[in-house]
């Protein structure tokens, strides 16, 4: 991990940009975080609109998380941002915007060919990423996993034994292959679904929670649109990391 | 309002068993409630067993209520524990029992037998018993309503006007009258379900939080059979009361 930048934000927080190898990222850690009382960890997942640009929301969540005793870090997404393209993903993201401006319902095959690539290429350097922080010692575990692309979020859960708890957002789409890996996640989960959010399935959203094979699962269904998660949605999923990662 | 017991519970609640004319009921205010500093009430619903059998619930409740400074009261339904029974109503609990030892589906015409002459005698009795609450001097509004039969719920939600804010519970039969109904409601719903309710249709549930008016509504859906609720859904729905009663 080169650190490219630190800052202390004003409520005391540590403020990394870093990159790992090729990939940037941040990590955020309380005041209170020390080698000798290091702090429990939640990744910061995220949409595919580039670090730079979704900033401001993930320094936000990072403080809040600060403030409850965590430590959050994050890293760009494959082909997000200024990492490089590559040429099935921007076919599959033009075909997107054409399907959309058409006004015709995403298929089955477009989703899977937006989404199970960047999964498959993601979580692999989520998980290098996890060894490098968790080498901090100001860093601990239990690991979290909270919010951003639905489908890395549960093969993360279902792949790495390192992850505690996972906080998901149902407002992506999901290839159909993402239900079968749900089966296999079987740690809490804190689910939630915007009821009105214009781009997502309601009822795939349901039949995803429905598919966990975590006996503790709770969704959370609010109001309103994609973006239009209620503040106190955000405290609910902070308390759910709270009972678990501590 | 004629108290027919009072004491005082160890964490200094104060606990008043009570009639209202033929209805009996409890009201539990906290040791903090005094005129110069009234507190919120929160009108406890609960299912057709009868308030011998669930005082045990019902106190806890009531305590958990009161530490976080809310009076709570709640009277017997019509038909219930002691009061007297009616000749539809026995009729309609008994073609109940032989549908489900049939192993049969209820029916809509069963469920409105069961339910609707419940609702249109329960509501009234509880409009009455909140007039005499709120006459109370350690008793101030407003007012919230949480669980129980849900139809009860909606009706007072939907037809009185010092319902503040109402948490409830998806877990019984609901009448087709009552998605209708559900329309009308527009305070602020937090809703519990329980994905894996044995006699509950969750599909049911689901329209049914679809169906309310509000605004802000919040469903809350956690593992687990009807009587499994996790004890962090009750600290979710305290925050909600405090939320909108304080």
């Amino acid at each position: 991990m080169h650190v490219t930048s630190e800052q202390r934000l004003d409520d005391g927080v540590r403020e990394r940009a870093f990159t790992l190898g090729d990939i940037p990222g941040f990590l955020w850690t309380p005041a209170s975080a020390s080698a000798c009382a290091p702090v429990p960890l939640i990744l910061l997942g995220h949409p595919t609109l580039g670090l730079a640009s979704i900033y401001p929301r993930l320094a936000a969540r990072a403080r809040h998380c600060a403030a409850q005793g965590f430590a959050t870090a994050t890293v760009e997404l494959p082909g997000c941002g200024d990492r490089p393209r590559w040429p099935a993903m921007e076919q599959a993201r033009a075909e997107l915007r054409r399907t959309l401006q058409a006004g015709e319902p995403v298929g089955d095959d477009l989703v899977d060919a937006l989404i199970l690539p960047l999964v498959d290429k993601a979580v692999p350097e989520w998980q290098t990423a996890l060894d490098t922080f968790l080498a901090l010692p100001e860093v601990g575990g239990p690991v979290g996993y909270s919010g951003g692309v639905i489908s890395i979020g549960i093969r993360l859960a279902a792949a790495d034994p390192r992850i505690a708890a996972a906080g998901l957002f149902a407002g992506s789409y999901v290839p159909r292959a993402t239900f079968e890996e749900a089966r296999k996640v079987t740690i809490p989960l804190h689910v939630l679904l915007q009821w009105d959010d214009e781009g997502n399935d309601r009822q795939a959203a349901l039949d995803l929670f429905d598919a966990f094979g975590s006996t503790e699962k709770t969704l959370e269904a609010n109001m309103g649109g994609h973006t239009g998660v209620p503040q106190f949605a955000g405290e609910a999923a902070a308390q759910f990391f709270t009972r678990h990662l501590k």
